[in-house]
């Protein structure tokens, strides 16, 4: 098997598991927060720096790659690794959710998504057979299945029948993935936020005895309240000796809720995005670098933050790199909330080392002002 | 005196000159390029980037930083190298040349330049004693005197009143400018395409014995032939136990064209702005990187280049990374046509070294095309 999960410790007074991803790229330690490099690249940054930072996974976009530069061209170079320069583990998405999001006039039929490229308008047909073809050209090491991640809010009757026919489409690409020995499919749970469709669809994908398995249909836009709801019911119908990847999901909040739940793989561009945008990620929550505040403040990000940035830049560098367009100030910012995640990931791995991972939490929400 | 000029050899049958520059942030050995970081950055990089490629020095803007974000924050931040964390030397341009050319609505009077920000419209004014102050506050390495630098082409009347108040001016700068024992005055030779006038110019500044002397008023337009002409008897006129710097050069065949007539210094944004434009400069001429020829080619830019995108990145990547707008091209583009200038001034200090000089030019402008 391709793709396998190493438990080592599971929390005593939560669901919260310490890990070990073994992939055909290296060995994650789990929980993992995985950047997202949607086209090729990690923005702004290099596949050296990512490494520094303790990356060792990172998410790519099948959809953006077919697109653009297209996947036969990532397979003349060898695949992404190759192309990309990177030689950690890569987890591709399938498209699905990017097919339902960005993609014009799209029209779904059973055989799969018929759609208009947000490039150039061109028409372009994504199924779980050629979503699954693409990324063997790519070569990644984790495979997403396609499906459709199911609109919130969505009726019972949507939810069913969107999650009825992302487990046809599952099995669709479990026959078509013929590279198992370097490449793993992990299956999507869907089921919106019914209880009994979230076990319905659970029983369905587990039964295909796959080599992971995500948690899909979150974060899109729902409370998070009730996020947290599904995965208390949705989690425990996962198999404890496989990976489960939950989709979309990068606050810290949510990264520290979603490990007690018993999540090990988790991606979001959120903090890269709001990273370009000038807003940096620190203990004591939120600074928007780009703010008055910081013109003559001389002080890194975060002074207790071992990155690049905060042990040679100040806030008030950063602040007139942002406000004037300078790309070195989105590089800065990117790698600070990075390495802000992976020290994050981090923490809480060594508190569920040390049985001390509820009380992890409560410090960490205290002083970063979630609980204020 | 706080920058002085080292000559080591002195080339037997060109002009050119072997030297090390020592400043109060290191020596750099010459003839040297100087990238460009207009606004407190070289766009793109960081320091340490900047120091692997080789670069010792960088020049800076005045009137960027003045309007951006103002030298008296940069002041506050311990001066421009503590401000954006480099450690190397640093030139800072007078402003002179942006005033009259970004500057909107300008007047200029013998008192100095009141002119519209290019960024909010609001009215600004330049003097040679505040174009010092603020050099003054940056705390730059070398300070270039505040100047008119003479459009091209000019009447012999309008250059010769020019270059008589760029005199005045520089007089003016030089009694404004306190730090001598850290911040070295280089004043601007002008005179546009008139040997007379030329000759009146440089016997005027270099009356004033200054650590330094630049050739301006070229690289605005004139064929290259005739800033040859202009450089041959030009650069005569000036001590040769001091620096010797020609402004806005830094196209390959003019740095080799102005090293043989005894130019030491360099500085240019094309390299810089070409590689954010996907275009980059080999030993073979100019490779369009953005070009279709590029698509499917999996070789690197340069197969004899050392630097880190030859040795990582196919011309096929850095081509898709380009199309995709994203930041990772502009940085690979920027690290490689640097990389190329700062090879290209290392060869041609050790074709001085080793008495080779014309021969070197034959064969580095048969190999580059410019002799096709
Ligand atoms: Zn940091
Ligand atoms: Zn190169």
């Amino acid at each position: 098997m391709a793709v396998r999960i190493e438990i080592l410790k599971e929390d005593s007074r939560t669901r919260a598991r310490l890990g070990k991803l073994h992939t055909p790229h290296g060995v994650i330690e789990t929980p993992v927060f995985m950047p997202v490099g949607t086209q090729a690249t990690v923005k702004t940054m290099t596949p050296e720096e990512l490494k520094d930072l303790g990356a060792g996974i990172i998410l790519s976009n099948t959809y953006h790659l077919f697109l653009r530069p297209g996947h036969e061209l990532i397979r003349e170079a060898g695949g992404l690794h190759s192309f990309m320069h990177w030689d950690g583990a890569i987890l591709t998405d399938s498209g699905g959710f990017q097919v339902f999001s960005l993609g014009d006039l799209r029209k779904i039929t059973e055989e799969g998504v018929e759609f208009r490229s947000h490039l150039d308008g061109s028409k372009k047909f994504l199924s779980p057979e050629i979503a699954t073809q693409v990324q063997m050209a790519l070569g990644s090491d984790i495979v997403m299945a396609f499906d459709e991640c199911t609109p919130y809010p969505a009726t019972r009757e949507y939810a069913k029948a969107s999650l009825e026919r992302t487990t046809r489409w599952l099995k669709r690409c479990q026959e078509t993935l013929t590279t198992t020995d370097r490449q793993a499919l992990f299956g999507i749970v869907q089921g919106s936020m019914y209880e009994d469709l979230r076990k319905q669809s659970a029983a369905e994908i587990t039964e295909l005895d796959l080599p992971g398995y995500a948690v899909g249909g979150l974060s899109v836009g729902e409370p998070k309240e009730l996020m947290y709801e599904v995965l208390d019911y949705t989690v425990p119908l996962l198999p404890k000796d496989k990976p489960r990847y939950l989709m979309g999901v990068g606050s810290p909040d949510a990264l520290i809720e979603g490990v007690m739940r018993g999540i090990d793989m988790f991606d979001c561009v959120l903090p890269t995005r709001i990273a370009r945008n000038g807003t940096a990620l620190t203990r004591y929550g939120k600074l928007v670098v780009r703010n008055a505040e910081s013109a003559h403040d001389f002080s890194p990000i975060d002074p207790t933050c071992d990155c690049y940035t905060c042990k040679n830049y100040s806030r008030a560098y950063l602040r007139h790199l942002i406000k004037a367009d300078e790309i070195l100030g989105l590089r800065l910012m990117t790698i600070h909330n990075l390495r802000f995640l992976t020290n994050l990931m981090a923490e809480i791995r060594t508190a569920i080392r040390e049985d001390r991972l509820p009380e992890y939490r409560e410090k960490f929400f205290y002083e970063y002002g979630y609980l204020k």
